[in-house]
């Protein structure tokens, strides 16, 4: 396959946790063109695990994310193989020294993307799904100033302690694969990672997506069992697991408030938010639900709490699977991009 | 510590799988006296993992289950390590060969124990939380003549899709771990039981509980991780391996329409359900949502659809944790008990 995708190279980036990390790459794709002005500008970060080509179901002509009118940036995320990540990172920073890597460190390296390769100064709208959320709202507070519009779907400011416990099993699971060898295998951590996609499988989606078997009714697999291996292990299975545990890491960690910016004050965080927001979570997810984005908005000056009406659970957002609530959210953003 | 618990002799005990395994073992206690009509029995069998003492918090003088009015009697399940399970049957049957036990086999041998053992015909009540309330539902339906009174709280008649794919991230959990051997093992799986631990921490109590960090103010636990290792690791690590594998078949497999007498028809088995019935489940019990409780009693004759209203999850309706659950169920089961 071609590669259909531009690298940004970040230099020796410095992470938060202190690591300084030489020729630093950032993997991002655009679509659309920039215009003269430069104020048609659209940032749509990925997601645990998803790379650049797993956001492209919200983007085409007619949608909000129309390339005929916006110059939308897709920046992968750090550790999602593409950006420098555990796997792609040559030694002594590969592997198990690969950085902590926080939310704040991708939307920094993602601003000098957006400033120096672009010299765009000012962006009309940053939307993410899952994890793409959670930088999206960091971009809010980190850069308060820069953009009109964010909407966050299906995800938070800071994981919750619930979400941060639901991430300890997916953790735990790969980790009490031997072959995992404390991140320095020499073969991929098989049944590990076939663990991962069979603890997932039960949060992923909501009870009510498997009480009315979706599996087999929507998505077509052939039996519960087959969904659990089609979808699920083949999920995680061709995935690196350091690569998994750093971004679990940046999940784990999510937090708009700790930085230099606000020192941990996490209202203070969601206050300094300008943007118009359209914050939508999916109203049967089951680690992101709503009530944790009603708190977010409550603090938030100018944002609006959406639930999306799906029984898709955390799949409400994304990838793009059910075609009601890409509608919905399709029409949402179509809405905060009028306004 | 003095075994505080009686073993009925079942003798070679044919499980619905057709392994016949001889020298099966009853294990229970009973608390109060059995009267001389034999009309006030209450039967409350265990849950997953748990054994007889592990119920003992629903039983007390002036709660519903008062043993100076009623003869309780509390079965152990198969599996649970004190009646027959993989760690205490002798070779051949032992470990990885041990049944896949179902309820139905559960109920038929306590059955055994009730009329043989004490001579009883008629049961007053049969009450029980999580797997202990699926052999409720089964108690209702094999033997519907047979009690006035059922009370399953947060289980249900049947293991709901969602709930079994749960249960499939905790078996994966525990199988990733190369020291389980496929059921050979001759050391601890430590590592897989820990992320068993992990994995079940997301599921045992609801989002709530963790954003009200009831961990630490109602349990008194130092930190979140010291919750997860003091409170879920140490759980299930002196559990036996096949033993939690034993029992996860017995709930991924629970239905009370399995067997001979229904056939697989639920409904018809849910409506052979004479017994006057409180279904409870918990208000955000996770893998036994309150939807799959009102889906049973629309198909029962006798039943009411009473929820928990309890932020603690599946702990709602046990073991105890919360007072305030438990006043609410003993105050149920009163209510039940009077009518």
């Amino acid at each position: 396959m071609t590669q259909d995708y531009e690298i940004f190279e970040l230099g020796t980036f410095k992470f938060q946790c202190g690591l300084a990390v030489p020729d630093c790459k950032l993997a991002y794709k655009t679509f659309g063109t920039l215009n003269a002005a430069k104020d048609n500008v659209i940032v749509y970060p990925t997601w645990y695990s998803g790379q650049h080509y797993d956001n492209e179901w919200l983007i085409g002509p007619g949608m909000a994310l129309d390339p005929e009118k916006y110059f939308i940036i897709i920046p992968n995320m750090f550790g999602n193989g593409l950006s420098s990540s555990p796997s792609n990172t040559p030694e002594p920073y590969n592997a198990d020294r690969f950085p902590n890597v926080t939310a704040y460190d991708n939307v920094k390296a993602q601003h000098r993307l957006v400033t120096e390769k672009f010299g765009i100064e000012k962006i009309r709208m940053v939307t993410g799904w899952s994890m793409g959320a959670l930088q999206t709202f960091h971009w809010g507070a980190m850069y308060p100033d820069m953009m009109d519009l964010i909407a966050p779907f299906c995800g938070s400011a800071k994981c919750s302690r619930h979400n941060y416990v639901f991430l300890e099993g997916v953790k735990a699971a790969l980790r009490a694969d031997a072959a995992w060898e404390n991140g320095r295998y020499t073969s991929k951590p098989e049944k590990g990672l076939r663990a991962v996609g069979r603890v997932y499988a039960g949060w992923g989606l909501s009870q009510t997506f498997y009480r009315e078997e979706l599996d087999l009714k929507a998505l077509g697999y052939a039996s519960l069992e087959d969904f659990l291996i089609g979808f699920w292990e083949g999920f995680f299975l061709p995935k690196d697991a350091n690569n998994l545990l750093t971004m679990a890491w940046t999940w784990q960690n999510g937090d708009i408030s700790a930085n230099e910016l606000y020192n941990g004050d996490y209202k203070a965080a969601l206050g300094a938010i300008k943007a118009k927001a359209y914050v939508m979570p999916g109203q049967t997810d089951l680690y992101f639900p709503p009530e944790d984005s009603q708190n977010e908005v409550a603090n938030m000056p100018n944002a609006a709490f959406i639930p999306v009406p799906s029984i898709w659970g955390h799949f409400a957002g994304g990838p793009g699977t059910n075609p009601e609530d890409v509608k919905f959210i399709d029409d949402k953003l179509k809405e905060l991009l009028a306004s």
